[in-house]
């Protein structure tokens, strides 16, 4: 019975990662889309966010079928109600990662943000990759350095976050009222990517020390 | 054996209910502060979001014991997990209040969006809080009634956070980028704190119907 369990659990493991890896592909495409203009990349994202659900879903059911014949307690109970977690957090990401392909469609031929704030947006951008890549990373090996670059890399985008605001309520901006919308929804994508990474790196920290560090989710 | 954990199925019902009425007072509270301008309203609701997520997290300790000691399955393991996705999801709805609550701190002494949009913002506070009213009622009763109603609010929240973009974006609005921005977070806002209670009502008609109609939280 605890061989099975430990194979069972192993299984949630793997498909956390499957999904994170999807989660990568689709921030990875749907930044590129945003930064140059990309339609087709942008309408492949859209698409592709069905899997991401889908895998998503398929994981909660095997997690409540393993709580129903498996029966797990302590530490072993906390990592599958914890796969549940990670799981809503990723389908999340997937989500808002589809939102900045969205932006990338409405706008396309144009650029969804004017000149001055595209530095700005290229690195929200890399930093979401980054973060999704160390995620999927964290999530194979539970190598908890992953955790902490997660967070210092979350601070960063935070800052960015700020910056655009101050970009757009400053007395330079020209942007018209399109443009000011765009660059608030975008932004504001961009750090709940960030944030749903930062609370999945909680959730495997508090597996890994038993040490709470916040967040409901 | 049985008894108990029915009792116990109640106490997590009713702590539910309880977070559930905590939302209802915040949005209550924050969409007046917001419409009104109203400080000492919007530090209450920032203050008091605290216990909302002090709530969530006690709830989500209580269904984790409950799934250790009780080893639920079937149904009644189906209903402990939605509680834990429930609960995640009131969690959110409180931080979206808070924000609301936040951007009408930001702008005191002014109002929060130009006079144009007031009416749009009143009726969106009004669609918010009447959800939170009915997803604790439909929590407390599970009168699936309720949860038709909160998809219909939810259809009417989504013409008007249209209806806000076409007003922010049309060529009569002479709004400052401050005021395109707050519109366009505020309008974000109030219609995912509503998405979160069709969520959550998708959850509980689930449980009663056992027939799934989407979403992974």
């Amino acid at each position: 019975m605890r061989e099975v369990f430990q194979q069972e659990l192993a299984e949630v493991q793997e498909r956390l990662v499957e999904i994170a890896a999807l989660v990568e592909i689709s921030i990875q495409n749907a930044t590129a889309a945003f930064n140059d203009s990309n339609i087709s990349l942008a309408e492949k994202v859209i698409a592709e966010d069905d899997k991401i659900d889908r895998a998503s879903l398929a994981l909660d059911e095997l997690a409540i079928n393993i709580l129903a014949r498996q029966q797990p307690v302590a530490r072993d109970l906390r990592i599958v109600v914890s796969a549940l977690r990670i799981s809503a957090s990723l389908e999340r990401m997937g989500d808002l990662s589809e939102h900045i392909a969205q932006l990338a469609r409405y706008r396309f031929p144009d650029k969804v943000v004017p000149k001055s704030l595209r530095g700005t947006f290229q690195e929200l951008g890399q930093l979401d990759v980054a973060i999704a890549k160390k995620l999927t990373e964290l999530l194979k090996t539970e190598n908890l350095v992953l955790a902490d670059e997660i967070r210092n890399d979350d601070d960063r985008i935070d800052e960015l976050h700020v910056g655009v605001f101050d970009a757009v309520l400053g007395e330079t901006w020209r942007g018209a009222a399109v443009d000011t919308v765009d660059a608030t929804l975008a932004s504001r994508y961009h750090e709940r990517f960030a944030d749903h990474a930062v609370t999945i790196a909680k959730n495997i920290q508090y597996l890994a020390t038993g040490e709470y560090v916040g967040s409901a989710v």
